[in-house]
């Protein structure tokens, strides 16, 4: 029987999702419907002149054209934003329609629950990268440490979407934009929770890029790691509402957050005033306009600045802001703009991903247990490198988890209706499975004894 | 004839406006309507037996009875917060009565303008102490310089509500809440603008604490100031458009901004995020969970905490800190709270006024200017104590200008319609003068010419 799929957005993101699901619509019995707003969007399905697909111009705001597609589809896979997920979640609901994004459950998903499952529809949440992949791995992890009798202590998890070393080259930030570039000015803006030896700790904003984590990555080095806004929220859906720590963080390279520590303390991260500007403001007067005016006002901009901050003057942390062009006389280019628009504008050419570069999906997990009176230690690492600038690590991660949840949705082999995340074994081991044999998007895991506190 | 005026909103800050508007309301053929949801705010007035006055119970959520009192009234005075203005403007309007309030001039009123000056209507707004007796004094003062010949080069402008020498004796940040606790906890978060020399100034949240200028009023001796959100705001209702220098800002004691600042940089002021917290957390607890587990762990917890900002051990900072309760086993005592909620209830308790506490209204504007080659310098400075817990310095403040602003829009002496603040000189010259001569409320004016630069 022939299964009817609709795509609701075919950007960036989308590539690797609709190629593997162009891939396996003949042997699947599946026929692909992708909508998309933005015509070039849809070049890639008209371009694969399959007989199992057609792409239909999408407007996400035409609610009477969405209800219409999903009425005519058996699955619906969403890559819209987030925030369009109600409307499209309630209209499955509707149609007894199933649904899988690649986005968190929001309280309005959540609330949708039990007319879903009253409905026999699966909302089938959270199945991309992160969340997705995370989800699956530290839960296979988990649950293997279980099955051996083991007790969890700890669990850290990490990811970053990098950049692989060579794309890093030219840039000492080690950092170009794989995502949406506002949320990475804006990352943090709020006090991270996580749990210490079985007690809570809090790092507010104004700290958070002065408090991080080292950890090695096989094969690709070291990164460092800032604290994910609540990780406490991962206790109860991985069942271990009673391990004494856990954190979730987010990676970069070394240098990177003592340098964006430094942006956030000039207050170059803002979003919540307007500067009222010039468009025709430089940077060095912008940054100026940061100063007090009580420093020695003949000295260097940049020492200035320095001076201000506390930091070396030819240090690395100067070294990335200079390089940055904060201190040159080129114009911010953005009238009445925040603080926060004009660093995304400056951001947006100095991190811009050239066409030779790969991205770099990094992701740890660090499960301390213990086991038969022994603490031990497991790490297990991902590093997935970008295809070329269209399958980038980005795309493949979260579209190919998807892709394989919607095969597995489509073969009736999930069959809890509601609001469902991927922690089930039956299917995380079978994509994880898939993901390993058929693209080599493996964990590698190393498990050591921890030698006992002194 | 008889003005029927109708007072909205009788709490704490409308005891000296009542008390004004009773004395004058035989003379002036008034009689007056005070509504309020609270029967103790509405005592005072049956407690005078007036033949001039009437209370009325009332919700400010029953948009019929709002109507209808406006219906029955010439002049309307709103105390209530400043979001209901929107509602009580749009029917005063309606009804062609004329309103007079202490808030700030929002979008929303600026939008019912030309309605207001249509329909022969008065919307008198920021006629209490800031915004109120702010512009009226600025605006006399520059209006006096100009009439010399004078040609301003800067203009800050300082206002707090502080406390009375004595009722600082028993507090090291020497000040407790005489106004909203919540606001006075929130202060500050975004980003500050204002004018040196002619060139923009930004100042962040996580250094506006550290960047505060001292100042010294006459026999009250120093206070240090913040700088307010936008002091650029000022410019164009003063006619200051190409003055270069321009600073709005908020009084304190000395040492009570360094020692916020490090409640700020710790992150207790943040209001974004709910902790999650038992209600019998302890305070020591609570900042144990702020401080990195790296430090040295046997060490006390304050010393731990100066080691970690950075702060003297036993310096002022610290001292601070300390006599609010922070490294106490006393409960935070609110669970799911915000750092923002527990901090606010712990000060609620530290910085409650007292029954025999005097509170302090401080306001000084600095001008420089230029007059025949000579550069002048003129500072004006208002300290009100209040006269009891009822008439504070803050009621007094607020209250007694707006009442004055509403006689004279009752005599017949505003003739402008539509929005309109106290900047003219008709308005404010006799308000001003009805201040001092019957209240011994004026500004103490310094005048000096400054030595040119070396």
């Amino acid at each position: 029987m022939t299964s009817r799929l609709l795509l609701l957005g075919a950007g960036r993101s989308a590539s690797s999702l609709i190629q593997y699901l162009l891939r396996h619509a003949p042997a699947e019995q599946w026929f692909l419907t992708v909508a998309d707003a933005n015509p070039a969007h849809l070049a890639p399905v008209l371009a694969a002149h399959s007989e199992y697909a057609r792409a239909v111009p999408f407007n996400a705001e035409d609610e009477g054209l969405l209800d219409e597609l999903i009425g005519q589809a058996d699955i619906v896979i969403s890559m819209l934003p987030a925030l369009l997920h109600p409307v499209v979640a309630g209209a499955c609901v509707r149609h007894g329609r199933h649904l899988a994004t690649a986005s968190y459950v929001s309280p309005e998903i959540r609330a949708l629950h039990a007319a879903a499952a009253a409905a026999g529809v699966t909302l089938l949440m959270e199945c991309g990268l992160d969340p997705g992949l995370d989800h699956m791995s530290a839960m296979r992890a988990i649950e293997h440490i279980r099955a051996r009798g083991g007790r969890l202590t700890s669990f850290k998890s990490y990811c970053g979407g990098l950049l692989a070393p060579a794309a890093e080259a030219d840039n000492p930030w080690k950092y170009k934009f794989t995502w949406n570039p506002r949320n990475v000015v804006l990352a943090g803006q709020s006090t991270a929770k996580y749990l210490e030896n079985g007690h809570p700790r809090f790092i507010p904003y104004q700290q958070l890029f002065a408090r991080t984590e080292t950890l090695a990555v096989p094969d690709y080095g070291e990164y460092e790691g800032y604290a994910n806004r609540d990780s406490l929220s991962y206790c109860a859906p991985y069942g271990l509402d009673d391990i004494p720590t856990i954190l979730r963080g987010t990676l970069r390279r070394p240098g990177y957050c003592a340098a964006w520590h430094a942006l956030v303390r000039l207050g170059l991260t803002d979003d919540s005033v307007n500067l009222g500007n010039a468009e025709t403001m430089t940077w060095a007067e912008l940054i100026e306009a940061y100063l007090p005016a009580s420093l020695i006002p003949h000295l260097d901009l940049s020492l200035r600045l320095a001076t201000y901050l506390g930091l070396n003057p030819t240090g690395e942390e100067m070294g990335r802001l200079r390089w940055l062009g904060l201190f040159s006389d080129r114009p911010v280019g953005h009238a009445n703009a925040t603080p926060a628009q004009l660093l995304e504008r400056l951001l947006s050419e100095k991190w811009q991903l050239q066409a030779h570069d790969h991205d770099l999906i990094v992701m740890q997990h660090q499960f301390e247990f213990e086991l038969a009176g022994q603490a031990h230690r497991l790490t297990s690492s991902l590093a997935v490198v970008g295809d070329d600038a269209t399958h980038t690590g980005m795309a493949k991660t979260v579209g190919l988890p998807l892709g394989m949840a919607v095969r597995r949705l489509a073969r009736g082999q999930v069959t809890t209706r509601g609001v469902l995340l991927p922690l089930d074994a039956a299917l995380y081991e079978s994509i994880l499975e898939e993901l390993a044999t058929e693209y080599s998007i493996r964990f590698n895991e190393e498990e050591q004894p921890v030698a006992p506190p002194q």
